[in-house]
């Protein structure tokens, strides 16, 4: 899916990253506008301008895990931090410092603090 | 998967919804028929007149969380609202909210509530 | 995968299912032997003769959840009836009704009410 | 992947196996040598000597459950068994029983009789 | 993804691999630069010097398990080993192994020694 080049009469500008082998399609407003000051923003502020390589589908690559990265591009969709149950905190506390997700590095940060017991959130859960 | 035009003898109008990078595969009528009023249904009943955008391989894009977005699916199916064990149904009612379906938000609301313990029901399962 | 027309000396012939947009490949004498008498079976006892649509790919479409249709696929082919923990077996039980896999609603409604404790089993797990 | 003809310099002949719709990437050595007297070894002893068919991408069709496959794969990639949480042992004895791999057969029969509390392995974990 | 060929002004060298049939995509220098001794490092110094073989999208075929290789890629990307719930840590174990990263297996004999009960630590978890 690529997607940068809105045909007249459309505003959305869709994108497709390849994190780590699995795509995930989004628009460049998610990425840019929840979290302007965020590195994640500053990769996809300008077309192209950060120099990210595409794959040959056209989707961007990044050298990241894919399962902590969902949880934090949901967070960009609505600003709410979503996680099922058995996904390990730290995994996503490790891709939103990556990405420079300051409000979000503050609220998993609580987050782990406040889970019980305090000795389970060793980095394997 | 591209099927929007019915060949004769079929009623059934198929298409792919790319919700965030997954491909969901349905029928128009399921979108549309079960919650008449809600904004997916309206997103959809109309061919192409609200236009949506559609990836290289015809799927509709939206940018949500696939996750989550599959037991509304179901829902839409068949009228149960049916979430497996370590899904967060914060999660589950963040896109019921997003898509209007009302019906659906009420018994995810009633879920959350009735659930034991209540402070287990953070947005951090 | 669509290999309706079997090449001499081989018996078997395979097809593909599109299950909400998940692909699951087995063979014809799968889904209708095992319980000839259910609605799955009809569907696929003659060649096209029940009109399913067929996407890109050749699979035939059903508007279903994928996820809950793997452990009937499943007891078609072997005859047991076999569910990962955490997963809902109300969910399962629709599609098997959907199916008219009558056998298999008559084990799920028993492994339903026998589980423990009764109140946990309410659409959400 | 179809990677049958070795080119001069490698011996490695590696097969791509679509289980139920799943595709597994092995070598012909691995699912030879571990277990020579399996049903297993015997389908993909000599090329194409038992008949396989193959889809559309060469790989070779088998009718069976592809998640409970995995274990079993794993196990003759390096000899151990090893299982998820949540993954019901008594799926993957089903599929070491239908591919004749007996010592895991052994291996599996024991681990569910010495689960605890006994009552808990019925088929509906 | 075959993008062994920088272009100029492009310093990274991105690399699929085909672990057992899934993809996973990051780059050389992930693979080669945190664990410079290990086997891994080994396969991938040097471009195409080891003579792995490619599959029909250049991706490098590793007969092994796709899922306990996960954590392991992580770990090369930013240095914690990070497990989710229910992940059997002797199949990561296994794996870190076979790739010869040694901070990892120590890592992984102490995290397995000291998780609580110590009998629930069989092969099956």
């Amino acid at each position: 899916v690529k997607a940068s080049e809105s045909p007249p009469g459309s505003q959305t500008d869709w994108l497709t990253l390849n994190i780590g082998g699995r795509l995930f399609t989004t628009t460049r407003s998610t990425l840019v506008s929840k979290e302007p000051d965020s590195m994640l923003a500053h990769m996809f502020r300008e077309k192209d301008a950060w120099g990210n390589k595409q794959d040959a589908r056209g989707a961007y690559l990044i050298d990241r895990s894919p399962e902590y990265f969902e949880p934090i591009l949901n967070y960009l969709r609505h600003g709410q931090l979503i996680v099922n149950e058995g996904v390990n905190l730290i995994g996503v506390l490790e891709e939103a410092r990556f990405f420079g997700i300051e409000q979000l590095v503050e609220q998993l940060e609580i987050a782990i603090k406040n889970s019980q017991p305090p000795e389970d959130h060793s980095p394997i859960s």
